[in-house]
């Protein structure tokens, strides 16, 4: 049984573990305020060629969407997001929880918000009877897998300046992103094109962690206090520090993406040339096929993945996700079972 | 410089890595509901004898006490603690942020809670004018390094349950209790006298990592939900699954206490040989010696700890704190260069 | 410049600021403890034959609903309402802010819920990555004039009861919806198919207030605890209290909705005999009348009233509200200032 | 039965119930947009000389309070109250459920902070492991009576300033503290002394209302969205405007205030001339009596009044309370029956 069920299903890279032994009975301060965790924001900072911008290390998504969304908005401000915004549907009401309305912006399938369709939502709040929007949050992979391009980016910049909107972009599979075919951004561009973003740790091969960087002045302040309160301050920081450290201290972070998206390549390929279409087009690591039913019942022995929508009622569209610890020989084998699950079924 | 700041300073035991490292590219699911984390669950309730308890694992002591308090109380509920209880001042409101108050009742130098003092808090808050006070928030260790008996626990319990009031016990140093001098309860008392509580792991010899325990029904349900809401839901929960089965299999949690204790108890008796006094008993891995101002300075060259509060014009308690990882020939030294420093301090 | 803007532009009934003036100096308890508050809560579970219902008076429809539902829910649970739910879009994230998210359920141009669009929401929402739906909420009438009939409302209570939701009606017109054309219920038959509701005192004729009745036993407790952490209770609750006693002791809440309704009922039959259509079938004292852009115009330097939704380049849907104190030779005078706009514009 | 409970046992001034009559049924905007809130804001301006000020009225006092403190606040900022302070005590957790610790600061018995005790708050709140205190809660008059003198404010205000934080000023009495002996303070002087104050309508004459002026520039923005969202914006918001332009277009506010303080001074000076002490100095309309057990007991068949503390075990401090409307007649009964009870003791 092999899964293509996410890309959280093996521990970290080894070269993490590694660093994590070797520092391991070194004596550090507490709290994110260790060596390793100051080394890794410096890095950051340089790496975006931006030493003014605050970095902070948390856990994981949601707590580094809750931690920064409700540090940056007002009581009555709410956040704008895609349908299928993974603030708006897959963290239990953790915005909200923090006393901010999620409010639904238009987009297309692939769940990429424009300013038309932020235009529209600013439109349909014109005073105190409702929330004010205020922050506009994207995330790039997109949930479907879509990627945003650089004059995509730079218009929504450019909108959400106009009209006084923070820019937030969640990172969690930011490494697949910017590694895909057709991506023309990089991780430089992204605090000119952002008010606030983060690095997607966990997905991308650390044990946990995720990096928050903040570039606007105004929503620096003070976070540190967010974070503990919000219960995402680790007493041993340095667990995080060290993960990006060694992610971000040479290509790994990237190196790790590229081999995430190759073998989605290689299976969207496999699959197009067997005759399958796909639900969205997903240039990243996850991908969405749609197959016969009977096909999927027939994989679903053999291997572990999610069923994602109905599409009609002899098909249905799939997601298989791959990381930086998927196997070439299962992402070989799986469209071996394919074609061979296809012949039987035709035999 | 040798760090005696507190006991989260060094990594993980070293089995702990090495059991990440021995399964980390093994499939598992994510969520927490990978086979590492059902199983040190299942050993969890084995070792309380309580086969209906609910566990979960959750990454750090602000995020368990938060995510519980908040799940087990409605909106006017409040959380009663000692004035210096982690909830009320260590924790940067995050109680509060989820909309409830804490409540202060008297306690002793100590910081335990007794009937009396909560009796007083309940006279204090009649009706509805006032918050209704309905979970008792206790630690062993409190933060002072005092540990409760059997006794004082089984009389807290009966006057909550009594009361209509629910028994939260705070364990983030819940292993140098259960090991410490004087301490009379095991493991397996604390369902019995609690209606929740948690193995602190991240004090204790874990990366990150605390086991929640619910033993009251009404108190288990959906807690799932609260988990992923507060940002504690870790993709791969199979981090702090795997260190809870490396911590509990055996008997290397209480051990790591015990040598923990075993540090502790000698700086205490170094200290009281050469004459000095504490401001607290604890038994525990906190000591607060009452030291000269002049000995603290200099001590302070080649030892990190804090100090804690101003006793008189020439002295002041520091805070020491010993963990799994203290090294028997820094608290040696440290006796030594306390020894020495009076004498040069006579010359 | 006569206003139909809404049913709140005039103060109360003159009936209930003689009731005031009466009882102005007698000495009466406080905080909704007055004999009068008392007295008119027995009033209206005489009148839905409840003698156990809970009955909360409070100021207005907002403050009932988040103080109702944040009282109602525990942290990851949600309310189900249609799009153009007043707690969805007109009540500046009320429920959101006490941390609660509200999810959409479809709903047709009337704004009422069917189980069919429900369940739709509870298919979406399987598991604790996503929050808990639990409590539907409705109003009668809806945010565009629909009402609901018995064996509507029938099917949804069957429906909630056979998914533990509960069924919350917003009423803050109920009176113009009980007394609409079309209608089948009555007062008395809401205890039994809702779990709460409240009766609208602002809209219909009070100062302020509207009465919370709260009818499913666990959802009772504490409930005044709750009024007070909102601000929802008044030091001079006998405000209220001998207001609704006016309201409810004879016929007067029924009659000056029925004086409301008949009031819309004569507009919409004078628009209908000019020629013009409406937006949604509204039998109550709302109406949205489509009229060309120029018309309105014309009429908007007589009349105050809401332009509600384009139509086409040459129409736009308004809205017209009457109250118990729309006098009717402003009906009339406005029916005529329609017609002779359009024989001047035909010259 | 005559009541010396609280201030708000009767309806409102007479003239406040004329103007509501008089004015009933114009039609007026609706979300405090009439002209009377308008006019009654712009009234307040003017009297207070800040022609910047904004002006906002509400119902009650919990309610101001957490609508102003949660828009002022950011999450982890924290407000200092007295031990005694309301939103500490009397509110139900109000401001905890909006997010906010309220912290204690030392005060004496009369419930008044000084910088001495705010700068103690200051020095235990050193980093982001606690709150960040960032708001002065002061009342005047304070719970138990007593009053600010001008230059107390200045200190506090200088202060403040000097730590960057706000201070406001709770004035639910104080009309009472600016009528009283011993007051140097007028109401022009508040925006010089506060950041934000509000002028109590409910406890002094009116039906219902507090009227909120924000003089910091920097917390007034989007003001009227937090109303909304904490159900504090009435449909009706002509009931507050017309009641406070009743109060203050001529010197009614005033007169009323003094007049209570007339009959708190009688009764003051009736129980001292009869050889009774006080708990505090109180000289505003809420007094604090020691009187033995037994007269306590006899005088409850008479009047109403709350017992305050237990001083002895022969004496109870009680706590007595004038308003606007209490009877001359009524204060010369008690102390009549006062003197009675005690002869006929003695016998």
């Amino acid at each position: 049984m092999y899964s293509f069920k996410n890309d959280y299903s093996e521990g970290a890279h080894p070269a993490i573990l590694e660093a994590l032994m070797r520092t391991n009975l070194e004596q550090e301060e507490g709290y994110g305020e260790d060596r390793y965790s100051l080394e890794a924001a410096d890095l950051i900072r340089q790496r975006i060629a931006r030493p003014d911008a605050a970095v902070h290390f948390l856990t994981g998504g949601t707590q580094v969407n809750m931690t920064a969304i409700s540090s940056f908005l007002r009581p009555h401000e709410a956040a704008i997001a895609a349908k299928t915004g993974h603030i708006n549907v897959h963290e239990t009401g953790a915005i909200e929880a923090t006393g901010h309305k999620v409010v639904v912006a238009d987009s297309d399938g692939d769940g990429k918000l424009t300013p038309e369709s932020i235009q529209q939502v600013l439109d349909a709040h014109p005073d105190e009877h409702m929330v004010k929007p205020k922050l506009v949050y994207i995330s790039d992979t997109t949930e479907v897998g879509a990627i945003y391009t650089k004059s995509e980016l730079e218009r929504l910049k450019t909108f959400c300046d106009a009209h006084q909107l923070y820019l937030y972009l969640d990172g969690a599979r930011l490494g697949s992103a910017l590694t895909a075919e057709g991506n023309d951004l990089v991780l430089s561009d992204l605090p000119k094109l952002t008010d606030a973003f983060y690095i997607g740790g966990t997905k991308n091969g650390a044990l946990i962690g995720e990096a928050l960087v903040i570039v606007r002045d105004s929503l620096k302040e003070d976070f540190r206090y967010l974070i503990k309160q919000r219960g995402a301050m680790l007493a041993k920081g340095r667990v995080t520090g060290i993960q990006f450290l060694e992610l971000l201290k040479g290509n790994l972070y990237f190196d790790l993406a590229s081999h995430a998206n190759r073998m989605a390549d290689k299976l969207r390929e496999g699959l197009t040339a067997q005759g399958f279409r796909f639900l969205t087009h997903s240039p990243s690591n996850q991908i969405f096929p749609v197959l016969p039913n009977a096909l999927i019942d027939a994989l679903l022995h053999q291997y572990a993945f999610l069923t994602w929508s109905k599409v009609d009622a002899q098909h249905t569209s799939v997601r298989l996700v791959t990381s930086w610890a998927t196997r070439e020989a299962a992402v070989d084998g799986f469209l071996v079972d394919v074609a061979e699950n296809l012949k039987s079924s035709v035999r």
